[in-house]
């Protein structure tokens, strides 16, 4: 299993479908558009639409049925960093080495281009071509509440209004599994649904899902701290500036990487039962706390 | 046919809909639920839920099998009047008589307000009960596309760049075709389909939704230089002010009225193969431009 050459090749179909899916970057308005092109193509790592098209694959399914989907969860993915990073919000000036979109558009653009990849999310899924509609309004109704009020906002405005206050180990850990780890355990469950995942698998899968999505945002936090600015492409150190509680600050540096490897752990444990189809679920598992950026 | 009858029933058919569909306004995260609380029931008219509950009604359907796509409906709505208010886009404070959400929650609240429920508008589609799974996938992608970058989006992008600039008749026409427009027609095609509505009744009631949805917005305009701030809850003469064109400053008041009055005339003309269940539709093609607020 090489994940160098899995990531590079899902990442190049992805990126085809994502072209494919979105109006054009010189569609009317352009401003617009572009904007949503600009975010979209910024060099992201397609982490979630890549777990969708795997999890497709665990369960023995063709993930082209999938690709829909996975396009979806990259365009909610980049809406929330692009409203995140407003100056309402993060108030950040970079993001992936390149000024952030209100940076480069201005604001209403950003907020306008945040909503439209967020709209656009639901119409591609809605787009795929099947017969099974049903596994569609599900998968809909999956990705919608991971990335609803009591899900990835509800993170985010935890996360706000937890800003310069002393929080307690419990409310980061909301934080985390709403901001990140829904999104993550959505991308995974609707890959598998799509895929036509049993009962067994789904419940299989979700386990692993819940415990990837939270290594993802502990290893998140880790380098913010350790990470340099060259290699993240964003301002490091910007959780500490900002008050930000993080696994780091809570519990210091080791213990961090202490819970995200038990995590990626368990997160292979809730595999076995899985033949060599969930490889490369098993190394993107790996690759979370091992990556640098 | 009485109109206030009629639309006060469903107001409060749609009231109790979205209450039963939103999380509750003291669930975690309170700040953001009371905003969307807020915003949601600020005392709108409902005018596009209505319409897809008496689209669905005009093909002979059972309006509650609808109504999680009206709420829906209303949803959107909201959620683009919230982002429309923020500074960085018309910067109002007031709206249906109170402070807008931003001036009432702070902008991070009001940003993620207005994405929360533009996200669960599609969760409360994929949540109705129906074999029908054709028709809500059909419905999710006509909403996506009327909210999206090439309709809704689009229409608010291009009227934010038309700001303080001449613009030419046939971009002001887009902007409200747009801004306004697709929204109303989508709710009636979204309650048409709901409805099981034939193919020519499916091209009549979109015949109908093109006209009154332009002859909506252009009442709003004319609203915008007539009204008072008392009446519309809002401060009016607002387009003037940001230098925005409208259909009284672009052809002056009597000749948008008049093209009000003949929108409204063909939006009526569609319905001609309709019987008496389209009665309310056409009241509320005539309450468009006879609307005071």
């Amino acid at each position: 299993m090489n994940l160098n050459r899995y990531l590079s090749e899902k990442v190049e179909v992805i990126n085809r479908g994502l072209k494919e899916l979105l109006p054009r970057e010189d569609d009317y308005p352009q401003t617009l558009h572009r904007a949503m092109h600009y975010s979209l193509f910024a060099g992201g790592k397609r982490i979630r639409p890549v777990l969708v098209l795997a999890a497709s694959e665990a369960v023995g399914a063709d993930p082209a049925a999938a690709l829909n989907c996975a396009c979806a969860f990259e365009c909610i993915h980049t809406y929330s960093l692009i409203h995140d990073d407003l100056p309402a919000i993060d108030n950040d000036d970079l993001r992936r080495g390149r000024p952030t979109c209100h940076r480069a558009f201005g604001e209403a653009a950003a907020i306008l281009a945040g909503d439209a990849l967020l709209t656009v999310a639901f119409d591609m899924i809605a787009r795929t071509e099947t017969r099974n509609r049903g596994a569609i309004v599900k998968v809909i109704q999956e990705l919608a509440k991971a990335a609803g009020s009591t899900g990835m906002i509800g993170g985010q405005m935890v996360d706000i209004e937890s800003e310069d206050s002393d929080i307690p180990f419990p409310v980061l850990e909301y934080i985390h599994i709403h901001k990140t780890g829904e999104l993550i355990l959505a991308a995974i469950r609707c890959g598998a649904i799509l895929g036509g995942a049993s009962k067994k698998e789904l419940g299989a899968l979700s386990r692993f899902g819940k415990s990837i999505g939270l290594a993802f945002q502990i290893a998140d936090d880790i380098l913010d701290v350790e990470g340099s600015s060259d290699e993240m492409g964003k301002n490091t150190g910007g959780d500490e500036k900002k008050g930000k509680a993080t696994y780091p600050s809570l519990i210091g540096l080791d213990e961090s990487r202490k819970r995200a490897s038990e995590l990626v752990e368990m997160a292979l444990g809730s595999l076995a039962d899985f033949d060599g189809k969930a490889d490369p679920l098993r190394a993107i598992a790996r690759y979370i706390i091992a990556r640098r950026k």
